[in-house]
């Protein structure tokens, strides 16, 4: 071989990274891009945490947010954090905040906002390679005591490295976090207040308090006082199922035959449809899972797939419900009109998923420029990347016409709108790691446009009684306009007083409306004073239009 | 606390995740997003392992990759990959085959393909999970023998899990990996063939061959009997470090003092840089580097980005050079004419980067529509999001027009056109996991435009000498239309016969041009046959002509 090092020597600098050392230099996979962007994310991943934590343990979420500027420059902050949910028992704090990919979330199918087990401690180590600070963990679970950690990541065994630990007594219950990170704080579109009230409108059973940079305090404040049910663990769907994953769980099955197997470990298969698969596969249902080969677990798979088997459960979700999703809207945006739509559950590749849509209208909403959309997904705030999310596709392609709104072809519709669209699923399917975009499957188009449409409708009933509303006014006032020359004419006719008349016009106007006037109905009271030529006709010309019509 | 799971419950289920199970959870994360990209991922990673391994042991590389259907549906691949590279010692290859995160090349500051060393592993992974076969690797590594594998990942310990090995005698040295992989196969754009073309172009000391489903084969031939120079590994250099990763790397130091641990761990700190970072940091250069304080390094850090440092050394980066770049873009595309620009390396955030471009133009290419770009990351094609790319905004911000090239605004030039550009890094700075589109920092577009427009002069020269031939001869043949017309004209005045005269205008013209002709260069020779008034005329006018632009 040439004068290169060769497979010997190359070998010696062959060794294993840690999933800690892959994100500190990849830091933009979990939201870390920029220092605006990083600060947003710490606070979304302690808030929907806090949120998570809450909902599990049933109790209504109380939770304190606050940022400080700790440097002159206003690049570093420090970030305190706490709710009032179950806690974290001692002996879990380290792992739970001090090494990335641990937690309970992971292998569970149903709704919460975190998936992974790499969030919060995603943060800490965004932290500590920002700042050199430790996090500090308050943690009580309602034992009388507060136990407090500071921590770091040891990166190169992805294991916590305990700064200081100590136990001082505490009331209650709930966990604390306090992190110095650097980051840049803003305002606007994509900020943390954007973020907060969001969060606020599509989870209204929960307080939130927020202390900005600038020492301003904001209550977000609970409106209702319920959670949303609480969403039940699935079994997986064999639409959802890969070769790979059908073999490991073939190999690990506590299961003795092939029928109980897919009994026991999928969901919505019963004894009929289990034999059905096996025979459809042409294998013995009575043969031990673990026996099973590859290509015949090939077979099972194309059978299972094949076979026609139940949609899978739904009591995994867990909707906000209408009446919910407009308290929040009307609290935080105070419109002139609400509306809102839940969709039952669908399913896309084997997941249960589910649309909420709320549409705001009036009131504050700026009128200005096209409409302001809120996406969610499993009712937390998406602030980037709104033109890639299936939400967004389904708004532009809705025709908002339709339901009197103004929109120029596919775009989003004009006018003083929030469109707010929740998805709810076992697992979201983003466009990317940044969790900010819903993947465009055509099911889950399909099923936001129905809701929208649904959600249209409503608005447009209103909107058209609103609209009718104005346009009598608006013939009331033309009339109104012409009531000086009637009278003058009429006058000229009984010869009675101008004034009197025209005073008895606008009275009518005022008491009965232009439409009774424009159908008679106030004549008989009136009779001798305004019976004329032109009324009459006009009577007689709307009768037969009535006729017409039937 | 109300009805919901305690924190003591709630524990019960935390536990840890392997990064092979996110990951095969996430494998769009790494570019397993459809079947089409997958497949295409799989040979990638493959392919780029193949070329690093070769360059890295000096070895021209000979690549052999083929891809067989291995189902009717079309829907399942063979993958085979082989290479002779220096091969992967026995005791490392269920490691770097069958573990995430686990190579040599994530700690190194040098200009390789791969980063992370997470790629063939995820193919690996992605490999079982669809199809469930294990992959088969043969290694030999010069000493008579091969070493043959199958194996799997055990995703809940992210091991290798072996299936079946076994050791042959075997000549020479190299890698080959067969994989079974759902997929889809596509040509075009986006295609494998395109990914292996674009390869060869970019890495002309290389041979692949390769085999398509359909079973054609194609020869990418070497051109370049040269690899590019070594790239050397460097130190970091203090413009691109982080807080957390100094204190970590003062905590790891085995050197004994401060200045020590600076001019030891970092690139182009000597000792009177060494000095002056301690003084304005104010710290005492004699301190060891393990009692310096949290606080302490946070103000060593400000100073190591305050004080004047000189750029880190670029000898960590091998760009293949223009003539190589021209070679490869002729044998691939076929052109009429090809430019190239290798550009001094340059910095962005304290890593050194540097740009390549090559402009093929005319012949081949396709001259209908937009120009084609084919862009490069450390010489490894980017197929996908051409839009969000550095290099494409680099591209449509240039001015073509000036470099007499068709372009409309701020758009892709358009024309027979491919522009080729090359951006080297030790670290490259992609918009996301999916390794497709290089961040827009100012500093590199910025490089990248200074690389075009000096391709962009040197090809406008051409096109400009192309345009001034094409216009002679334009002229020329207008000439030649009139030759009858002034024939008539001097037969009359000098009465010689027609036919002559014209024959000696077109001989005139043929041996000697228009230009010759017109300056009158050929007259002395000439005098008494073609002495005209006209002709006179337009003698003086050019030199009056001449004049002027004196």
């Amino acid at each position: 071989m040439p004068e290169g090092i060769n497979a010997v020597e190359m070998s010696k600098s062959q060794r294993e990274v840690s999933v800690a050392e892959f994100f500190e230099k990849n830091k933009h996979l979990l939201g870390y891009e920029n220092p605006q962007k990083s600060l947003l994310t710490v606070v979304r991943e302690a808030v929907d945490n806090a949120l998570d934590a809450c909902e599990e343990a049933r109790i209504l979420p109380d939770v304190f947010v606050e940022i400080k500027k700790i440097d002159e420059k206003g690049e570093r902050f420090k970030l305190i954090v706490e709710d009032n949910g179950p806690g974290i028992v001692k002996a879990n704090i380290p792992k739970v905040f001090g090494k990335l990919l641990y937690g309970s979330k992971f292998h569970r199918l149903r709704q919460s906002r975190g998936q992974q087990g790499i969030g919060i401690s995603g943060a800490v180590l965004y932290a500590q390679l920002t700042t050199g600070k430790p996090t500090k963990i308050y943690s009580r679970i309602g034992d009388k005591k507060t136990h407090i950690y500071e921590l770091h990541i040891d990166t190169t065994k992805n294991d916590p490295e305990i700064v200081s630990e100590n136990t001082v007594s505490g009331e209650g219950h709930g966990v604390r976090i306090e992190m110095d990170v650097k980051g840049k704080y803003v305002k606007g579109k994509q900020s943390i207040f954007e973020y907060l009230r969001e969060t606020a409108i599509m989870n209204p059973y929960s307080k939130i308090i927020f202390i900005d940079p600038e020492g301003e305090k904001t209550h977000f404040e609970r409106v209702i006082n319920k959670l949303p049910k609480e969403p039940k663990e699935i079994k997986p769907h064999p639409a959802g199922i890969e070769l790979g994953i059908l073999l490991r769980m073939l190999k690990n099955t506590s299961t003795r035959n092939l029928n109980g197997f897919l009994m026991t470990e999928f969901c919505k298969i019963g004894s009929t449809t289990a034999n059905e698969i096996c025979m459809s596969a042409n294998i013995d249902s009575k043969l031990s899972p673990k026996t099973i080969t590859r290509d015949e677990a090939d077979k099972l798979l194309t059978a299972m797939q094949t076979v026609k088997i139940q949609n899978p459960p739904t009591d995994c979700l867990s909707p906000l419900g209408e009446k919910a999703l407009e308290e929040g809207l009307k609290k935080e945006l105070d419109p002139e009109y609400v509306v809102s739509v839940t969709r039952s559950p669908s399913v896309y590749s084997g997941r249960p998923f589910q649309i909420e849509v709320g549409i705001a209208y009036g009131g504050k909403i700026d009128p200005q420029g096209a409409a302001s959309i809120l996406r969610f997904a499993n009712r937390v705030p998406l602030l980037y990347e709104q033109s890639a999310c299936a939400i967004t596709k389904s708004i532009i392609q809705t025709e908002w016409k339709r339901y009197g709104m103004q929109q120029s072809g596919e775009s989003i519709p004009i006018g003083p709108l929030a469109f707010t669209v929740n998805f709810l699923s076992v697992w979201v399917p983003f466009t990317s790691e940044g969790k900010e975009a819903i993947a465009s499957y055509p099911e889950v188009i399909k099923e936001v446009k129905l809701a929208l449409q649904e959600a249209g409708r409503k608005l447009g009933l209103y909107l058209s009684a609103k609209n009718r509303e104005k346009m009598k006014a608006e013939r009331a006032s033309i009339f109104k306009r012409y009531i000086p020359r009637l009278a003058e004419a009429l006058a000229d006719i009984t010869g009675e007083k101008i004034e009197g008349i025209e005073k008895h016009f606008e009275k009518l106007l005022n008491e009965k409306g232009l439409e009774a006037i424009q159908n008679g109905e106030v004549e008989n009271e009136e009779e001798n004073k305004t019976k004329g030529k032109g009324k009459d006709e006009k009577k007689e010309h709307k009768k037969s239009k009535k006729d017409d019509d039937e």
